[in-house]
């Protein structure tokens, strides 16, 4: 990497069935975001836009980057619309943290943003599909809560992972969900109630799936100097690394692992000099509940196979080994597609800075990791973060 | 910028009606880029991707960044989608070269790609139209032909511009077209055919307006070191620079100018160290003739309101003050969308190495720019090139 870049400022839309359209949702991450600074931050300095959003515009799909500059003030500055599926934020936090390493720009602004109930049933699912594989998957019928399943029957049949630890994973994430002000669901739920679910596509229950949300999340880069001009409390971009994979899960080498995810950790991991064993928290990308145990693994906190156990056990948990989608994560606070890889910027930010709410808040925490997954697991960003 | 950045290979599809896929498509072009390298280079040395594309995916709408590395044989490579409506591919060159600039790689892979022809008409329509303004535009039944007729009749209103001036700019890219093996239009147009075709949207008539087109284009941008491996000819880019202003035409300052482009042109100049007066050959992005015409006055070639002249005099054909559109632009050589950006800079790599066919080539070409506007003008790219 060239400069040095910091995190100087962070806000977000409470996730959730938005009362408010695509450029309002964008305006209020904006405001929070600017507003966050401690020491103020006029927006007309920022250098470039980039805006996270898999295709849910609320009529206006494309050319969003228009859109971001309309609504968030910046006057003719260059911006662009990055998609990568539901990594679309995670890339365009990515890009954003090269344009200022680049010293193309000494402020960039990453906004990630979907209004997806804007859309009918039908569009919905057209748009989901088209960010999986089109050919052999969404044509056959195979959408996303069956390319998981078929992941999690595999993981099963090959280490012994039961339905009780992916509701594990769902009780969790509930937990801190119930207690994060901006999550979709703010309630817990039990085992009992996780595994007595309905199936949605056997073995995941409704528990086990992420559900529709609109939302958006803004934050605000900068080169070390401009960090000092805008906070006293810069959180540090250690690393940034992303990959991507074939794009149908049948064409990569196992259905138990994610390869881009595994490229992008080890990259981060080498870039930041930090292991695994550093992460105090982190937020991954569970929208399905196998999906959290598969990242558990490929990033390397416990053993290929162990992520159920680690889950049951509470390692995952504030207080355990690494504490895991303190937010809620895609389960509980929601997964507005695009949004999502800047939203879990959002809250590692509040983590370091150690505003999270009680009972989710993780003492101490000093290096976190975010880790964005679009597809079926085709695509993956993963960034290291630290006071 | 950070660090010197040059074009070290080019490839394209020939634009037109594609017998074949997206994939196929974008294979085409990358391995006709890797082949252009003096000396070889080994596409697994990427080290990013950037897919330029607006919608058009051949059925693969979304993870075209998947697509990408599939298709280029780029595993697990850190790849992303760019959009920007029609200034897809430029943003997507645009964030090839700040991967490089910023050394989170040596090789950086930029892809332009539109399968406009794999969708009906309604499709088309839908696609096209969301990459300019919903609400105020699309929703009324102001499509593309319809903005930039009205920014025609603005500019005949306050400039004397003349159905000849706009025929002329027809007249000349369909000359360079019927010259350009690649072009979709190989066929040279008199002043008369142009000005008796049939009215798209008053005063524009069919030979205004570009066509619907298939293509993909693809260029390998390299660090300075790794440049001297792959080529003896590098193309150095001395400037790249973007804005975006409102989405709809009446939300801006004026209808006769582009403040995106002007804006960009000015950002571009100066880290260039160049002026308008520098440029020897120039790509302009003429989806229409007026918005050649805007643009040659945007760029600082002739006065505002002297393009209509300036074209006429012939000022922008080879051997004029500055050769534009000697592939024959959007007009003949055509506009696959999210290619174009990409397409334009194969186009000057050509040029500055001296490649282009007789006729169009324009002898001894130093110092080129690339100029690509995203819906009905808000967005813009603008690059610089030197040999």
């Amino acid at each position: 990497m060239g400069r040095r870049v910091a995190v100087v400022a962070a806000g977000s839309t409470a996730y959730g069935d938005s009362p408010v359209g695509l450029r309002e949702m964008v305006r209020e991450a904006v405001d929070e975001c600017a507003k966050s600074a401690d020491q103020g931050v006029d927006l007309r300095r920022v250098g470039e836009g980039f805006v996270g959003s898999l295709g849910f515009g609320g009529g206006q799909l494309g050319n969003l980057a228009a859109v971001l500059n309309e609504t968030a003030g910046l006057r003719l500055v260059s911006a662009r619309r990055v998609e990568n599926a539901c990594a679309s934020g995670g890339f365009a936090f990515r890009d954003a943290v090269a344009a200022v390493s680049s010293a193309s720009c000494e402020l960039a602004l990453a906004v990630g943003v979907e209004r997806m109930n804007d859309q009918t049933g039908l569009r919905k699912r057209y748009w989901l599909g088209v960010s999986g594989e089109t050919e052999w998957e969404r044509m056959a019928g195979l959408t996303f809560p069956g390319v998981y399943a078929t992941m999690a029957s595999r993981h099963m049949h090959e280490f012994g992972t039961t339905s009780e630890d992916l509701a594990s994973v769902a009780v969790k994430n509930h937990g801190y969900g119930a207690l994060n002000p901006k999550a979709q669901f703010r309630r817990a739920v039990t085992l009992e109630d996780a595994l007595k679910a309905p199936v949605v596509a056997s073995p995941l229950t409704l528990y086990d799936c992420c559900a529709t949300t609109d939302g958006a999340a803004a934050v605000l880069v900068a080169s070390e100097e401009a960090a000092r001009d805008v906070t006293d409390t810069p959180v540090w971009v250690a690393a940034s690394a992303g990959a991507s994979d074939f794009l149908a899960a049948h064409d990569r080498e196992s259905l138990t692992r994610l390869d881009a995810t595994r490229k992008a950790a080890k990259d981060a991991y080498a870039r930041a000099g930090v292991g695994p064993g550093d992460i105090d928290v982190a937020e991954v990308h569970d929208c399905f509940t196998i999906a959290e145990i598969m990242a558990l693994e490929d990033l390397g906190f416990c053993a290929k196979g162990a992520g159920g156990a680690f889950t049951r056990e509470g390692q995952s948990k504030v207080g355990g080994k690494v504490a895991v989608n303190t937010s809620g994560g895609l389960k509980a606070k929601g997964h507005p597609l695009g949004a999502t890889g800047v939203g879990q910027i959002y809250e590692l930010v509040r983590q370091l800075r150690g505003h999270a709410e009680p009972g989710r808040q993780v003492g101490g925490a000093e290096t976190a990791l975010a880790h964005n997954v679009g597809g079926s697991g085709a695509t993956c960003a993963v960034h290291i973060l630290t006071r």
